[in-house]
């Protein structure tokens, strides 16, 4: 059976959905040939204001987005860097001195009032404000000195997909033109989420393991952590299976109680120091017999109980969370369907979510 | 039935938990009559290093007392402030430069090697350090230029309840000190957190709700977030139940999908601007049918299907914290017992956590 990424059409549950997911490799392209070069003056611009300190805002997904940003920042530049929690300043009026530091908001819509809000106070105490946003027309830009627009074209599906591979790839391309990096290692990965995209059948056949799953377990270490918080929201969003996601540290230090035989994990692997560091909590993992689902390089598959095995040879490791959370998508997608439901139909949720 | 908590002895299940968690009013006494001079003595010292950012290093437990203290720091200092992830040092070897930064490292033990290594690696950056913990002869103390110690005396259950509110009250009158405040709004805190444990026997009338819960999904907003995060990770570690933590405002983007009549929802609801803005999530959880179990004031226990009430009369939002966990440490307890485990044997857990 063919998979659904590549059609995207007709009046299959979940067209919506996977047709964005089929469009990533065209908008990753669409970044690199035609989104660097104000990616590119827009760093310039603010490393010369050279910021001190780094505050990251956002929700959801772009939460998640975020979130790889500050690996980045705090990896590849050295520059202390924190997510800023929203409450201080839209529930409490907190006006804190924002002098030398660039405060980035990652929003698709552009538009959440408390995003918004948390901006235009940030401009005013001082900060360099920056937007990362699927919308250039939208009042989070308005308020924000400078704006990088992601190019993921519209986005309709309640799950967002696109708009996150775009958001990482834009905020890795900004990241390296604040260290004067080349962004090089970004010009593979197109055609190896096409490669990976194209295989639905094989995610198609491992979703069966979660059909009747109650609950699933996602952990990773360092550039693959956001990847897993990422697609815990997205299996929670459409099949609505309650994934908890957590560091492996942190897996540690308190949730492994809960994880036994019954409950699956899934281990985002990335093939560098992270991966590294997550291989004493594969290994307690193993030990405790858990059920181990591995998206990774192909001996980290092997090891494991199933997996997706992951092009990594020439793959920065930076770079690799654009194309880990794809099977993970994908899996989302295909067990929502294996249980019936419809992923463009998420319960409960509008597009644009107005938080204040 | 007389409830656990005020004995402590014997060899009923569960009885290093419940002793523990008896002792915190007489643990927050003596942080108020002891412990006062030595946090004010550190909080002038780091004020006159003129920090101009904070950085909160913490795991497990005592990263939600971290998070607390980044609400005080954001709110009554002005101070940016982010939770720092431990890899990009551990695992990448970043070197970030943290002048003008202060480091606040939290940890029960002081023992675990990654935080230990990531002091160090602070403090050779340039930064403050400043080690928060119970053990004052630890090796984060050794490597720590500054060192408050919460006072707790040992702490031998799994699951930590008397460091946590001791990590809060301590954190609390350390920002205090920073901000010239006198910290008075804590002089309330014993006798009420007394009231509050021996009010066991409604807390394990109300466990009863969730013997069968397979789930559960904690929100909150402000000051209270951290306590859903803390109650969420106290559930999964006694009773094993997955425990789904959101601020309110990120429940809304997304996570929504999975909550319905079959998901309990415990809402934290600070008595002040945090209840306040959390006010909209509660209306939408209330349309949706959700079984909503409230920790708040009176009024607002009255309009959810059920609750426990706080005393908030005269206690200031900051330091209600330190006593809404209690009732949800007592549910986690009585939880555990009701489905016949024993809160003091979770599986898998080691006391100090050795991540690297």
């Amino acid at each position: 059976m063919s998979a659904p990424y590549p059609a995207g059409e007709g009046e299959l549950p979940g067209r919506i959905m996977s047709g964005e997911m089929a469009e990533q490799p065209a908008v990753l392209r669409r970044i690199l040939d035609q989104g660097i070069p104000a990616i590119r003056a827009v760093a310039a611009e603010i490393a010369a204001r050279r910021p001190r300190f780094v505050l990251l805002t956002a929700r959801g997904t772009s939460d998640n987005a975020a979130l790889y940003a500050k690996y980045l920042i705090e990896i590849t530049l050295g520059l202390p860097c924190g997510l800023a929690s929203k409450s201080p300043t839209t529930a409490y009026g907190a006006k804190p001195d924002l002098k030398d530091v660039l405060v980035v908001t990652v929003s698709q819509s552009g538009g959440s009032p408390d995003l918004v809000a948390s901006a235009k106070a940030a401009r005013e105490a001082g900060a360099v404000t920056l937007a990362v946003t699927n919308n250039p027309d939208s009042p989070l830009v308005a308020v924000s000195e400078y704006h990088i627009d992601v190019l993921a074209g519209p986005e309709k599906a309640l799950p967002a997909t696109k708009t996150y591979t775009a958001s990482l790839l834009s905020l890795y391309l900004f990241v390296e033109g604040l260290r004067g990096g080349d962004g090089a290692a970004a010009a593979i990965l197109p055609e190896l989420a096409e490669a990976i995209l194209a295989r639905g059948d094989e995610v198609k056949a491992l979703a069966s393991r979660y059909r009747f799953a109650e609950r699933m377990v996602i952990t990773s270490r360092g550039y693959g952590y956001p990847t897993a918080k990422e697609a815990a929201l997205k299996l929670m969003e459409t099949s609505y299976i309650p994934a908890l996601s957590y560091s492996g540290a942190d897996l540690l230090h308190g949730p492994l109680a809960m994880v036994d035989n019954i409950s699956p994990v899934i281990a985002v692997v990335t093939d560098g120091r992270g991966g590294e560091a997550l291989q004493p909590v594969l290994d307690r993992l193993r030990g405790r017999g858990a059920d181990l689902f591995v998206v990774g390089p192909k001996a980290q598959v092997a090891a494991a109980s199933a997996g997706f095995v992951l092009p990594t040879a020439g793959v920065a490791e930076e770079v690799q969370p654009i194309l880990e959370i794809l099977p993970l998508q994908m899996l989302a997608y295909e067990v929502t369907i294996a249980r019936g439901q419809d992923p463009d139909a998420p319960r409960a949720l509008a597009k644009v979510t107005e938080t204040h």
